[in-house]
């Protein structure tokens, strides 16, 4: 029994990447994006405004990414969940409001563990999400590469 | 590769025409309304209650302009994205819950380019986005005659 | 009397660049900073968080930069303003308490005019301006070589 | 003993009178001022950003106006009961921290009694507070010719 932990974290560089990657989608869709990454407990490590993103869309893109390390999960899972009936129903709310349910979020996993995660608003949430989905590869194949060598 | 840019915004006196037109559309259709207008970063230019219009729709008057100028559309797009289901569910969350997503927020253009925009509310939704766009006209019908000089 | 009028703001790259310079002079003095852009209506551009830099210096950070392109002052003039019987004191509770009177906040202008702002949290109020004041001086000689090509 | 009662309350004409006046006032101090009018129950009636206002003294001059007509004082008086020890120390985290104890908010009267406030801001408190002063002279001095008719 042990009185503290270790804790795998996303670090500034691996935010980068994440971002750079995004953006690099983000421009061959042609939909400029506001990009959020956030650390393992929901904190902002570095956000991007693309040049024509909208500004509504800075919060959407944080609170997306907040929930999905927080919840440990993409965003989109949610779509039905929130419904009338659906078991998260409301979950919305939670947070201060903060707790996104719009495609856009994705957990950032490292050995099968939530590291982190990337938000992006400004699409359709499809596109929010495609744009993430490439955030989140970049780096996990940055991680592959390195746990290789 | 440029440090600064250009954005187009819209003044004082273009935000006071959108409110004078709004405001003779409302007596024609005999509803007082609240009459916000915001710049294109979603601040607010200028802001009109006439008597009789509700307490508790200066907020939503002013969220209104507020989402129009910042998602680059009429609040009155929404209406079927945010029912359980749509890509937008969810999103009235966002922003500290000033996403509205009823009609009654317009976006002002000005050469294709969102500048402002006018929200409206204690009326039918449908009323409300009715003042709205006879507040868009005005601005944009002004700054056609003005571009012709 | 016109509707529309043009207003000079910051771009992503301007904010880079801002970030980088910013970045080097932290790790310069040794005290890792959470550093944040905002652009002329306040909204964010970019934000990094350093490693090792506190998570309740993100908001600190970001609101910072808010202030500072807001009131187009660094944020370091409120220090005796905001002393009981100073002309600001109690200005920190405006702007839904985002109304940071402590150093590390600075505008950037461009001929003149601000078109952001730059804000930096962790160390003391002395690093953190230190350090904003950096990022500032990078973008304006960038501007300024820009505007001699 | 009655249920119900008469309550005099500020008109849109009345506000605009105000806005009028003080904006003439802060072009004459070369000044662009953010200005608020309230009805009695600190409502807003009307609102006007002149060129050149700071955008984060928005909610400071609306949250002024709410001050000076809820409790029935220009926030000017504030200054130095608000000091350590003061009997209204604290008193500006009330309200959701909208209760602004610096000068630039003042009620409007008609017959003694408070029917709603202007609240102005992005000068020095002074300024804002003479600029205030003359909108409110403007209804008064216009209520006082209503009468005489």
């Amino acid at each position: 029994m042990s009185f503290t932990k270790t804790v795998s974290d996303l670090t500034l560089t691996g935010a980068r990447t994440a971002i750079a990657a995004a953006e690099a989608r983000a421009k061959e869709i042609g939909v400029p994006m506001n990009i959020a990454i956030v650390d393992s407990a929901c904190h902002l490590i570095a956000f991007s405004r693309m040049e024509g993103a909208k500004v509504t869309s800075i919060s959407i893109a944080i609170d997306k990414a907040f929930t999905a390390a927080g919840h440990k999960a993409p965003t989109s899972v949610y779509k039905e969940a929130v419904w009338p009936g659906g078991p998260a129903f409301g979950i919305g709310n939670s947070n201060g409001g903060r707790f996104m349910t719009i495609a856009g979020g994705v957990p950032i996993l490292y050995d099968g563990v939530v590291v982190g995660a990337i938000g992006c608003s400004t699409g359709l949430p499809k596109q929010d999400e495609d744009v993430a989905q490439k955030g989140v590869e970049a780096v996990e194949k940055g991680l592959g590469i390195k746990a290789k060598l």
